[in-house]
């Protein structure tokens, strides 16, 4: 999505040990309209898939799976991050390491407001090794939903997360996918 | 807002301890049509204010915040909780003891997206204690920016973390009110 790279490089910034920093518009400040421009390309690509629910993680990919959750006409459920009080009883869970916070953490989705009926799409704003995407997968497959596929803004390919998901034939798609972001500035996979 | 109060009589639940649970809607799953209504009355409520961004903190504040943004036609910052590698430099902070985790928590801005000529509304799904509320104050404060009003959808009355905001001279609006939530149901301040 070209409207997409062209934030990431006049905008993204690039920190010490690879990270990626666009939050300026995808993950601290949100740009809502770049939001609804991305879930109108997610439109496009997941056309007629019957989608029932839009699933995330907390807290970043919430906002733009907001967006996209409006567009396809349908709720949105976002996993938590361990337990709290307010979710009882029935859960699918599922443990990820969290880059970010370079710990353990467990994904939580209550069993109500996901079920073996349902047609999900997951969304996320960024993905960078995959394992919050990992743990997703894994409980639309405890739910025995089906996974009609990952819809994802950003992604670091040169941390192949992505490319096990798309080996292990798990219809994912990026709006941008960076192959090398350093001194020189960002380079784009080519579609 | 008598539909929020309808939904929350029709699908909320009381459980052990006060918690309210209204994880159904508005903050695990996420009915969507229903976050836009409450953000066309929060526009009613603070019109011709001249809003330039809608605040609010992770992680269940962010859906309800960025369709609020979306109606507005501002972007939106969340206020993150901890501190992330994401995060570099500049920040606004201010610590905060979660009722939900049960411990310390701190919430972090970055300087780059919240600045003195900012008109700050915030946002968020659920107030209790009004811990979170008091800490995005603090960083709004901290800014300088100037702290038009605070939404919120619904405020548990009996733990009066919204009368305290109320008499600091606040302009603190919630949707819902709830003054006590037992095994006879829920009941609403009157507005």
């Amino acid at each position: 999505m070209e409207l997409l790279k062209e934030r990431i490089r006049k905008e993204g910034k690039i920190l010490p040990g690879n990270i990626v920093k666009v939050d300026g518009f995808l993950n601290h400040r949100i740009d809502v309209p770049l939001m609804e421009q991305i879930a109108q390309e997610f439109r496009r690509v997941f056309a007629g898939k019957d989608i029932t629910l839009v699933l995330t993680a907390e807290a970043s990919g919430i906002a733009l799976a907001t967006i996209c959750a409006q567009a396809f006409g349908v709720p949105m459920v976002f996993a938590k991050k361990a337990k709290s009080d307010n979710i009882e009883g029935g859960l699918y869970q599922s443990d990820i390491l969290s880059y970010t916070y370079k710990k353990k953490v467990t994904l939580l989705v209550s069993k109500e407001w996901l079920s073996a009926s349902d047609k999900v799409l997951i969304i996320d704003d960024f993905m960078a090794r995959g394992e919050a995407m990992r743990g997703l997968c894994d409980i639309v497959r405890e739910a025995g939903a089906e996974l009609v596929g990952i819809g994802v803004a950003v992604e670091k390919g040169f941390q192949h997360g992505g490319d096990r998901l798309r080996e292990a034939g798990i219809p994912l798609h990026s709006l941008a996918i960076i192959e090398s972001a350093d001194e020189n500035g960002f380079v784009f996979r080519e579609e």
